[in-house]
């Protein structure tokens, strides 16, 4: 049942957290990949469960709403054999930085060994990481970083492409308040990838180049030196909409349709993560057409999310529900 | 563990989905029926879980609140070891029929085996059997059908009366609006009850004869005949007030009392599905009276919903989580 | 596996439900803050679960919000590897007792072992006890008791202090609606302690010296007798407003800080059931220093609730789901 081993075997595999990509070196990541190659090779011959988090508790600490992120890491919590629990704060007890480690505190003393956190605020789950001894997770903090997603985003391109290495991919869309485009950023670059982003200049500033990536405006001029394109998806909820194109214009200007399909390098990848607009950011016969691998995405990210989990647990306290509430704390 | 194997055994069962009993042959009610029986016994016999459907993901995907069905199908998979998940979407999201497809692909993806699906649309499961590779039980579509509580309903009365045929059942109350009614039209005609429908004109049209049942409007008349009566629950929510008779008017009219009940053939059987409004459809002394079935309906809904489970399972993909998007549809 | 065998074994134990402290005897206490000692040591030294549980639903039945206590009955229950079941009913049900008893006649109908019950109405699990075969777990009712709550106090203190008989504990706040002081104060005079209850005569009426407790008005002249303060929460929402002193003025006079644990006995243990109001009832200094048992508590928490619900397992019907509706009621 172990993931195989290889020159980036799990035993070398050192942090207690994940809080983003920007923090992980390019062996880190490799680490996780392989190791969530291996869980989807294994899941793919038995539905066995693998017993790496028996008796582990995972809980779900989720300060936004997000059924999909939260559904992905229950079934990877239970298909490693750990017991998971939600925990769906009410908003109004947020405001109070207080309260919410308080929270974490309670959860903690519960038994909780990991948890999984999503928080509009960028950088809480680093905060709880300080302030708790057990494994946390960021399911995505504002606008900053949603690290799962970069792995399984990286996972897919690797699975359909062989490699990243060398490869040119253009992020397109709402980079500025994308937390997916941040950790894919930090992923792609990592991984020796060229990083185009690509959207409206209100959406894409020019400053972001300093993250190691080429800006550009004009999707139609990029495509044709693209291997992968991830159209992201718009936030309407998270921008200023005076700013903003419409929306009939957005998906004029950047919307992926067969034609810009076929403009992009032989085997153009696309992905989306979910859930998608249909008409907005692709049009259904792209999403649906044989360049998608927008569902691959999805079962990738249940493999990324065991693989995370399993590397993680081998850093966690061997203590019991409880624990020792005096052990020194890992920050 | 394997229940009893019969003329009606498990390996006969062809259908990877349930969506309703009007689809259904005769044998395969009977084979469902005699499962659940199977289950009843082994559940009265001991709390050790079967282990059919170990390491499978059973996804409740409700669109229409409903606590009890949702709660009886968790624990009818979790006796069978499943894990069960649900997935309660927001309303908003089903204006577009696109985006209900999406989010069962979504589900799918994350290597959901099965889903139970209840939504306010007519024929929603139907569409959703269309386009996903899983196995789908309707737990109600609008006014449609809701075979699991159909199923328990002819599991009740065939455990009390020893059969079906040749009975004489009267379902009461607003027909016109019953999914419940319309499963148990088809359940019971099928197996050979006689079946009268019974209630105001307005929520009984005479046009229901061309479903194979009589239509009667005087509860006291059609009685005397009736070896069973299902009173519907009054869906205050699902009439056109204006037509209705009120509710003390129709409380007197077709409510069930214990003098009623002795107008009924000998040990006159009284079904009702929950939530019961006392003193509307029924009042508490018949509820809670000798001839009232109301709580084995719902302990018969577990063992019919393991039924429905073990024998669909067994035409489950065997693939493993995720599985391989590009596998044939079956529609 | 077992808890250790000790003269309050638990074989001794007689009870099929936990409705409050009031109705236990000493020797019962024992037996529960004996067993949940030894749960806690099995979880310090291994997360595998305990199987006493094992094929058992145990029911979630919340009428009123507490993701806290819910979730620590849960992972308990999981813990001895029970099924777990939430079932939250909306308030709009709640106005007949008729269709409170009718839930959870359902609820048993469906296979629960037993129902952990919150209600807002002193007596409601008492109610629910005399009309299902399920056990019943008081979770709070109304201002009345919330025993769980009382033994995690119990619990905390004794292993904090080695004993419980002699001690001089202060129960500090709003005493007249809580029902945690009820129970503390049913649990330590019951154990042998002195208890004197502290808060604005508003909310300590001295009435309740008639429950074998002493009423002060002044925390500071009490506290230089204490080993013990339990500070309870000021629970804004079910006291009249009008002779409530200021939250300010509340702060300034029953407040715990820094200053005022100087004045307890040597190494003054403060407890605090959360969620904590930092400022209010105490002070983070305190909240976080080391005569702080807050985090033990949750901690314990857990263990009190495996406890309670292994001893009541002893109890259960040892019938399948469903179970046979016309066994005789234990009242």
């Amino acid at each position: 049942m172990e993931p195989h081993a290889s020159s980036t075997t799990p035993t070398a595999w050192t942090r207690k957290h994940l809080l983003g990509l920007e923090d992980l070196t390019r062996e880190e990541i490799v680490a996780i990949l392989d190791t969530a190659d291996s869980f989807a090779e294994i899941s793919q011959r038995s539905r066995k469960k693998v017993p790496a988090l028996q008796g582990r508790i995972v809980f779900n600490l989720f300060f936004e709403n997000s059924t999909r992120t939260r559904t992905s890491f229950s079934l990877a919590a239970k298909r490693l054999s750990a017991d998971t629990q939600d925990f769906t704060a009410s908003s109004s007890s947020l405001s109070k930085g207080e309260t919410f480690i308080d929270t974490a505190r309670n959860i903690e003393a519960m038994g909780a060994d990991l948890m999984v956190v999503r928080h509009s605020t960028p950088g809480a789950p680093h905060l709880l990481a300080q302030h708790v001894n057990c494994s946390i997770i960021n399911a995505g903090d504002g606008a900053h970083e949603h690290p799962t997603q970069g792995l399984l985003d990286l996972m897919t391109i690797r699975r359909a492409k062989g490699k990243i290495e060398g490869l040119t991919v253009a992020l397109v869309g709402d980079i500025s308040h994308s937390r997916v485009a941040r950790s894919n950023i930090w992923g792609l670059t990592k991984l020796g990838a060229r990083v185009i982003l690509c959207g409206p200049p209100t959406l894409v500033p020019k400053s972001l180049e300093r993250l190691g990536c080429e800006v550009a405006y004009h999707l139609d001029e990029v495509l044709p030196h693209c291997d992968v394109v991830n159209v992201l998806r718009i936030q309407f909820e998270r921008q200023a909409k005076a700013l903003f194109p419409t929306v009939s214009e957005y998906s004029q200007l950047y919307g992926m349709t067969q034609q810009r399909v076929l403009k992009g390098k032989e085997n153009l990848l696309v992905l989306a993560p979910g859930p998608i607009n249909r008409g907005v950011e692709l049009t259904p016969e792209v999403a649906d057409g044989p360049n998608s691998a927008i569902l691959d995405q999805v079962t990738n990210g249940l493999a990324v999310r065991m693989a995370v989990l399993y590397l993680l647990s081998g850093k966690m306290e061997s203590k019991g529900a409880g624990g020792d509430s005096s052990a020194e704390r890992d920050t």
